[in-house]
Parts: structure tokens; C-alpha cells; sequence
């Protein structure tokens, strides 16, 4: 029995929800345990904001999209927050252990809170699938999902009009939403961040399938630039999470190549729909069992380590192993993309 | 018996494949035509690139997004084209009639071709339903469905992060996909082509949920303006129709709406993913009884007309009644939406 | 400024919701009504089951399925209810007028009780779309999509496969969904109740699409028998509404036409899944503009009407005309399809 | 360069079109080789019914549900057929090598001819997932999703009539889909053939939401068998795979579940929608990089062997170790599960 706290950081992820309510049903009824969610991140941890988490509080909402605690991006080691302050309210709450659900900056957090002996495990969280150190990370799977149907959509009017149709889908870091809904659609050109290509790259592979009669279709991580490129647009000042970006790099490059191959070219930016809404079932499930390992983690006093994929297993690993290490593409998988191209 | 032309003509709109079947179905089994597929819409025509449609060509696209035809913005009254020259290429085609499935341009070239004796009838097209005299237009439906599946996504992020979620949808002239999405989806404010609202107004809405502790939800057409707003983009020089534009209006409100109430704020444009695609089946079964309909009219000489719907009924009207005449919201609906604003 | 009491009868429907939702928020902001709803139907009414109606409790509700009210088949007129039951509780809950959300049954004793002097306004609903005296009842439009994305999917089995495929799919008295869902997917053969067909009549159906190397799709509604047919299958003593049936029209059919034609035949009812879940974008538009005019029929004195789409107007007629009477697929909507079978 | 002879057997799957697709066109642009298509699955080898698969044969079906090859369940190894009638067959055809595409009995046929030196490469298919040596088998991920949307459709109808529902799914042997689909939507009561549970315990998993206001959900395996139940139903002389059962476990159930506790039960057979129709993009990805391997096998003279997903890796194993063994639910997989039961 323990008085598990429990928040979710970071930018929505569509499976949070059911990763909450495994935790809290498996807590009660397996070890007797109590939960009180912080509200909004580490903000509510911050500032004491909280709510207690029963079972009713939990009820029907697995399939639901966002998260009933609230996020946000605050940094609790900043000005108002740090390391005491945790470890004191977490005591004035009575709470014995944090289960903290977020991505890289919230799991760098909790490796520096597990550092000083608070008693904390992760559970790893973004779309980008760029966590190191787990197969798949949840939401991934329905952002793919999300960004395939779209790019099917945009694919007709590209017949239709005989266009080149370029979807920008997110991926700041690593391109492994580009890669998967490029590959389920037959996209003739992937562009990620892991690999620089030259304007000249992108016209022939646009210009390949236009030779056999077909439109063009290019997809696009967000974080791609093309080699010789300087980051074409400010960031508004804006925290480097806050994507989609105004005018990003598809729309950078749809009159580029539209001057250059002849052919009529239009970008779309599928932007916020990627990251919100209900999971997948294959999301449901994922995070149904990441909620269910990290309570079992907690009692066996796991601290300082994630939950993670591999295969088909659920397992633990050290989040000071995991954290600062991006998982990108490796080149064969995407050479086993580009070998479809053209 | 009679050897009928056929053209799709402007921006792609799911369900122009179902037109298709079901004239060449209905020509074929019932009247004993034949069908000449002219490519790209007035291109063809004015070319003379042509395909032969038999009950081959159309087998299984009925579900299908896009259009076998070929589609383009050629204005046939241009430089390389003219009535003459149309006439003249439907003469040594042999062709008897012309079924044209377009938007407003292209039923009123329509228009001035029936107007010079060309056997003519139209078939209203445009996602924006903005035609005036049919009840719906196809793609409407469709590009609504798509609207408020990504919104419903857009809003859970609103939740988990107590955000303002701004969406901007198609509608140049009229509003009726965001009054449609906006009704679907809850929407706290849906701003539209046809009302004028100040920012002031758009923050009081704005303000109204989140009193309430709810993320507000904002849906805006893409030719909305703000009272006092001039133009807030140029167009790039391209044509009219070349939606959606880089940086519209949605991302021009929400710095605004974001500083005035200081509530965050983002803004996602569906841009494409609305025009393209499956139809729903509601299109489709329009699209095929529009279809059917078009190809009665051509065998009772029914030139100078479009079919249009009426109720649940497929009717005739006159293309020079209809054409340079927009159907925009009318107050009583968009009344019916704002008393549940705010 | 009334007290007006809400309940939802009958089976389970896409947009109760969304009625309910719109009626609440519209009755409190215009009129300053209060909002008392009964559980399940005319059963919180005969029981005095009742949950008090605010803004909150219709928060977020316009896209879910369901009715937060609750339902059931109850019969008000039965042994524990009875009409001085029903006027005698609504005075001691000080209930002013009532919205009844129903189908024929229950719009036939709204009708009853409003001959008795209880003020009552009806809004109709069925997902078979067989009511009389409105274009269209909620539901119907989600129900059909549903089907077809299932019958699109049965499709490539079909054609993997070279078999003839049945979808059976809801409507006892009327064919509305089969006849859309099977427009919607190109069927070889639509069966309905309205039409008799001979085994002979489908099994030449089945055939013409066989000869020309397609494989056949046959959309049937539960309800249709085919000519010389008695109703295959008993009742298992459920009430009329209990659908789907065990072994229905479809199962019964596939052996008839494998043994007939030769051709490998299987049969699927797609059952209740049609009628749960959320409703499509159209349904939730109709739905909320119902409910909408359900209230201000209420402010007006409209008692023993009901509302009801007209084209794409919402009008409001009277129950009495309207009960009693079944909106079936008129002969020339049918022909329609069957031009496009074989 | 070689020859390659490619063929998909057994029940329709999801995903067959991208896996032809992939080995197509990696054939023919890394290895310069001929593909021919075997009509039908084996019985196309047998009788020597080909197509010539050149990129244009492929171009666009990466998305689409079916084969475009066909399929049955011809027993190649029966009265017309035989590894030696195979073999010659092959070689007046001049097929290199073979690539099947199938599940069970497929890899069981080609374990068989590749023992009698017929160059064979296998690539493993099953909506069940229950293929020994794979981590997961193409077309279960849309199942998956497929039976989740479904039932998510189910559960509102439960709710609103306060009925228990129960949804039988596919899976004959393993109870995988009833198990992902089952957690994705929080049953209360998963039945699978591995677990053998008593009507008493399945009324005590029913039972238990009952008592806490909720309407119970139970998915079960069309496999699975009741302590003490003889097999429910006749096979009607049916082979093994022609699923689904007419009034199958669910069907069974539902009365007595409704007897023995009082509680409305329904029951909804999923049926065939599980199998056919668009792969979702999880399973795009899986057939495109499996076609891809299967490929490289063939290059790598890797005889006997069948491509295999082990965690995001595609690797080789021996036909010969994976035949005749299922992939059921572990008992710890199961536990998971249970664990939110009740």
C-alpha cells in the first residue's frame, strides 16, 4: 500500500488518459494503494494543486484523448520550484512515490529528482518516438495513423491536379513519423532530419514518378533542412516545443521545387491534429500496460528507472541510461525507404 | 442514344468519381450512349485530349477520391480557346452533349455556351457549398466530417493545456463549413465570411469558457475578416482558388486573441486534407443520383441547365438563374450557432 | 422562463446527445428555463427517476454517444403508468411542458398525451429513417456511414476471394439504410422490404457481375423477405425492437444463392454497431438544431407537434398527422439503384 | 536477377497488397527481376493460371485492402496437385524462386516443397497473430483497430440501455484479437480459448460493473469455450477457416448470461469486417518492409526460411521451427488483463 503521486508534462500525446486510469486500477485493486494526480505537470506539484484519483475518477476514459490532470511545460527546477520544494510537498502530501509521464525534459527531471533519493519512475511519452531506449514510445502509433489518412486525402488532388503534394508532419529531432506515414503512404521522397538531401536530391526524386505519369509526393519532418540550408524561419521566440511552426520547412520548399522541376506544387502542414484526440488501439493498449508496470515498478521500489518497450515485453530501464540520447533513424531503415523512391 | 461528353473542371471535391459512374452506368444501361472523358476539365476540350468511358473505365470508383478525368483550372474561353473552337472540337468528336461538373466558373462558361447553342448541362460542384440554388453541393459533406474529426482532436489538446484552439477551415466567399464544423464541435466562436466581428467581440467570446474552465474553441473560415482588419496577407499572385493561403487568418488571430485576453493560443489550418479524398457516403449516394439525374437531362434536351437538390429530390434549375449568385449563411443560421457561444 | 422535463425513448441512437445538449443550453440562455431530466425514458417519468438538467451537465457531451438521461422500452401506458400517472407527476416535480426524444412508439404517446392536455413537444428519432413527415431523422446519416465503411471493407474480401457478399443491415419496415449504404457501395442487388424479389430476381442479380468478372455484393435489410419466403426465423419472444436477430434474412439467403448459382456466397450483419457511437458531423448539426427548435416550440405553445427537417430548414408539424404512419422508400428512389445493378 | 514467383493463399488479410507491392518493385529496381503472379494462391501454381507483375501492376495498392492476386484455399498438395506437378510447373514457367504469401497451412505446404529443393521463401499472414516465431503477423493491427472501433460503437448502447454487451471477435485458437481489443476498450470480462473460465465466472466479471452503476462489456474469441461446454454449434461441414460461425460463442451466451443474473445481454458478431478492407498504417509498414526482406531472402538464396518481425526488426526464421507450433496468449499476458476486470 502506498500514496502514489502521479503527473503528466509535456505537450498532449493521445494515450496519456489510459496510461493514468491503468495505473490507478491496478494500484487499487492489486496493491491498495492511493493516488492523487497534480494538476497541469509540475506545475500542481509546485504549487500543491491536486486531485484525488479513485476509481470513478478514472471510469471510461481509455479511450479518451488528453489527459484529466492537465500539462504544461513548466520546469519545476526553475525559479519557484527545485529540488526541495518537491521533496517538501511531497511530504506535506503524504505522498511515497511519483509516477511522472512525459518526455525527454520531464524524464531528465525525474532522473535528477531520483538523484536526490526522491522515489520516482517515468513513464516515457512523446510522438516523435525519439525516446533512447524504448521500441515505441505511446501516441506514436496513432500519429501515424492520423498523418497516413491525411496524406492519403492530399494524394487524390495530387492525382487530381496532377501535383506535387508535400505533407509536413511533426518530427523536430528525428523522423520517425515521416518515415512510417511515408512509407505506408508510398511516398516517392522522405525528408528527416537524420539525413541531409540537396535541393537537387528532392527535384529528381519529384521528377521520377512525374516521368511514369504519376504526382509526386513528398513527405516531410518538420526538422529536416535541406543540406546548404540555413533554419529557414524564426522561432517567434517561442519555447522549442511549441510546434507546428508559422510557415515551416513544406512550405519553404513547395515553390522551390515548383521553380525548379516546372511541376505545380502545394504543401500542407497537418500540424496539432498529429498529437490530439483519441489513441489508436494499438496506443490504448501500449499505454494499458506501461500504466499497469510502472505501479508494479513503484512496488518494487524500481526508483530512477522508465518503463519501456521492447518487443513485445514491457520492461524497466535506467533512466539515467536513457536520458539524453536521442533515438533517430538508422540508415538501413531508411535506405529500406529510399530504395521505394523514384 | 447519344455520344456525351464529359469534363470535371476546378479544385478537387470528393465524390467527382461517383458523378462519373453513374452517368456512364445510366448512359450505357439505359440509353445506350457512349462517353468521351475529355482529360483536365476544359483542357481537354479545348485540346482535344480525350478519353473513351465505358462501363470499364468506371468500375469501382465509386468510393474513390479524385478523378479519373483529370481536373484543372483552364479557363476555355481564353487565349487558345473560345465558343468556336469548343463547338468545332465537339463536332468532329461527334459529340452530341456536354456534361460539365464544376463550380461557379465552370457552370458559367457553361452558361455562355448553352447560351451559343452547345447541348449543355451542369453539375454543381464545390466543398464550400456556396452555390447558389441546391440545397447542398457534394464534397460539402465529406469536407464537414473531415473538419470536425481533426477539430475534435484539436480540442482535447485545448483541454490538457488550457488553451484557446483556433481552426481555420475552407470558405472563401461563405461560411458554411465552419458553421457546420463549428455546430459539431462545440465551438465557443465560429467566425465566418459573412459577419462582421470586431476582435473585441472574438475575445468576449473567447473569455466566456474560460470563466467557465473550459479551453475555448475558435472555428474561422478562411475569408473571414475581422471588423477593421484590412486584406491580412497578400495572395502570392496565384489564382483565386489556389487555397489554403500561407499564414491566413487563423494565424493571424491568435498572436492577437493570445496578447488581448491572455489566454495561449494556437492555431492549426486544415488546409487540403478537407478537399481530398473518399467521399463520405452521403456524397456518395448525392453524387450518384446527381449522376443519374444529369444524364435524364441530357436525353430530354434539358440544355442550359445544372440538377441541384432540393429536400431530399434531385430537381432542374437554369444555369443563368443560378450562376453569379453566391448562397451564403443566412443571419437565422448563424443565429441558431452564436446562442451557443460564449 | 419554464420548467421543462427531457426524456429519451426507445433504442439506443447516434445524436441523443446532441439533442439534449442543444435543448439545455438554448432553454437556459434565451428563455432561462430549468431543465429536469428523467432516467430511462418514460420509466423516470412513471418513477419519479430524475436528474436535475444544468450547463455542467451537458458539458462536452454533443459529440458522444449515448444519452446521459438514459433509456428503455418502457410502455407509460402500461400497469404502473397510465396518463393521470404522468400528469399527476409531472405537477408534483412542477414540470411546465415536456420534450419527449423518441421514435414512433413514443411519439405516438406524446400524442396521446398531449390529447389529454399535457403540454408536450416531440422530436423524432430513428436511425431506419422511416418516420413520417420529416426529410430525415437523426441517427440515419451515422448509421449509413458506419455501413458503408463496413461494407467497403467486405468488399475486398469479396474480391480476393471471388465471392458473392451479403451485408445485412437494420431497417424492418423500411429499406432508407440499405438503400443508401448499398448506393454508397456500388451493390449488385439492394433487398428491402418494400420490394418483393424473387430467389430467382437476386440470384440474376448475383449473376451479372459474376459474368463479367466481379464479384457480387448484396446489401439487404433485416426486414426484407423475398416472394414466396415465410418470415424465416421465429421471434425468440423478444420485443418488435430487439434487433438484430438471431440467423437473420442474410444468413438465411447465402446458403440459397451458394447452392443456386455456384457462386461462394457469405453473409454478414453488421447489427448494433450501427446504431452506437458517436454521430457523424451531419447527425450532430441535425441534432443540435432540433433540439434548438424543440425549445422554442416549447416557448411558443406548440403543444402535440413535433420538429422536423424540411430541405435543410427544421419546421415543426403534428404528431397526430405524423403517427401512425410509415415513410417508406417510394418506387422511384428504389429505381434509382436498380438501374445500376447487374 | 532472378525469376520470382509470387502467390498469397488462404483467408483475405489486410496488408497483402503492400507485401506484393514492396517485393515488386525492390525486385525489379535493386535486383533487375521478373515477377510472376500465381491466380488464386496455389491453385494459379497448380493450374498454371499467371500474371505478369511488372511496376505498373503495383502502382497504387500499397493502401488497398484485397490481393490483387487473389486468393483460396486450394490444398496444392491434393488430388491435382503435388510437389511434383509444382516443380514442373515452376520450371516450364522459369521461376527462379517462389515467395508465399499465406498463413498455417501455407507455411506448412512450402516447409514441405522447400524440403524437396524448391526454392521457397515464406512470408507469415494471420489477423490472428497466432504464427509461432513472429513477434506479429500482418492484418492483426487492423483488427485490432477495426474490433476496437466497433466495440467503442457497442459500449454507448450498453450504457444508455444498461445492458451488458458482448462482442465475439476473430480467433480461433489464440485469443489475441479479443485480448488487444478487449484492454483498448476496458472489458470487463475477456474470453479467449488459452483461459478456460466457468459461466459462473463469467457471471461474477459481470456482475461486478453492474454493482458499481456500469454495463458490463465482454469481448470473447470466437474460440473460446466455457468450462464444461461441449462445442456450442455445428461446423455445418465447413473447412476450419470459414469464419465466422453461424450463432457462434456470443450468440451463446448472451441468454444464459442474461438469465443467470438478470442483467439485458446482447451480443454483436464482428464477422468478416475484421479482415478485409485498407490495412491501417502500422500494418503498411509492417507489409512493405517484410515484401522488402522476403526479396532480399530470395537474393540471399535463404531457402526454407520465412521473414519474421522480432521487435522493430525484420529477421529470418526456418520455416521448418515455425510450422505446426501456435503463438498463444501466455498466461502473464492474460493476468494483465484480468486484472482491470471486474
Amino acid at each position: 500500500m502506498a500514496r502514489i503521486g502521479l503527473l503528466t508534462s509535456g505537450g498532449d500525446c493521445p494515450g496519456l488518459n489510459a496510461v493514468i486510469r491503468a495505473c490507478v486500477l491496478r494500484g487499487i485493486r492489486i496493491h491498495g494503494d492511493q493516488f492523487v494526480g497534480f494538476a497541469d505537470g509540475w506545475r500542481g506539484l509546485i504549487e500543491g494543486s491536486t486531485l484525488e484519483l479513485d476509481w470513478k475518477s478514472v471510469r471510461g476514459i481509455g479511450g479518451l484523448g488528453g489527459t484529466i490532470l492537465g500539462t504544461s511545460r513548466t520546469n519545476p527546477l526553475g525559479d519557484r520550484g527545485g529540488v526541495e520544494r518537491i521533496a517538501s510537498n511531497l511530504r506535506v502530501l503524504g505522498v511515497d512515490a511519483l509516477i511522472v509521464i512525459g518526455g525527454e525534459g520531464t524524464l531528465a527531471v525525474a532522473n535528477i529528482l531520483s538523484n536526490s533519493a526522491i522515489p520516482i519512475v517515468g513513464v516515457p511519452k512523446t510522438i516523435d518516438n525519439d525516446l533512447f531506449a524504448t521500441d515505441f514510445s505511446f501516441g506514436f502509433h496513432t500519429a501515424v495513423e492520423i498523418a497516413t489518412e491525411a496524406i492519403d486525402r492530399l494524394k487524390t488532388t495530387g492525382e487530381s491536379h496532377h501535383r506535387c503534394m508535400i505533407a509536413e508532419v511533426m518530427g523536430r529531432h528525428a523522423g520517425w513519423i515521416a518515415l512510417y506515414a511515408g512509407m505506408a503512404t508510398s511516398a516517392h521522397a522522405i525528408l528527416i532530419p537524420e539525413q541531409k538531401a540537396s535541393i537537387e536530391d528532392i527535384c529528381e526524386w519529384v521528377e521520377g514518378p512525374v516521368r511514369r505519369g504519376r504526382p509526386p509526393l513528398v513527405v516531410v519532418a518538420e526538422g529536416f533542412l535541406a543540406k546548404g540550408m540555413s533554419e529557414p524561419h524564426s522561432e517567434r521566440g517561442l519555447d522549442a516545443f511549441d510546434r507546428p511552426r508559422l510557415g515551416g520547412i513544406g512550405e519553404h520548399l513547395a515553390p522551390i521545387i515548383e521553380e525548379r522541376t516546372g511541376i505545380e506544387t502545394r504543401s500542407t502542414t497537418l500540424g496539432h491534429i498529429q498529437r490530439g484526440g483519441a489513441p489508436c488501439a494499438t496506443d490504448r493498449v501500449l499505454c494499458t500496460r506501461l500504466g499497469l508496470a510502472a505501479v508494479d515498478a513503484v512496488h518494487d521500489g524500481a526508483w530512477g528507472q522508465m518503463v519501456a518497450t521492447r518487443g513485445d515485453e514491457i520492461v524497466r530501464v535506467s533512466l539515467a541510461d536513457s536520458v539524453g540520447r536521442l533515438k533517430t533513424v538508422p540508415q538501413s531503415r531508411y535506405d529500406e525507404a529510399t530504395y521505394l523512391f523514384g
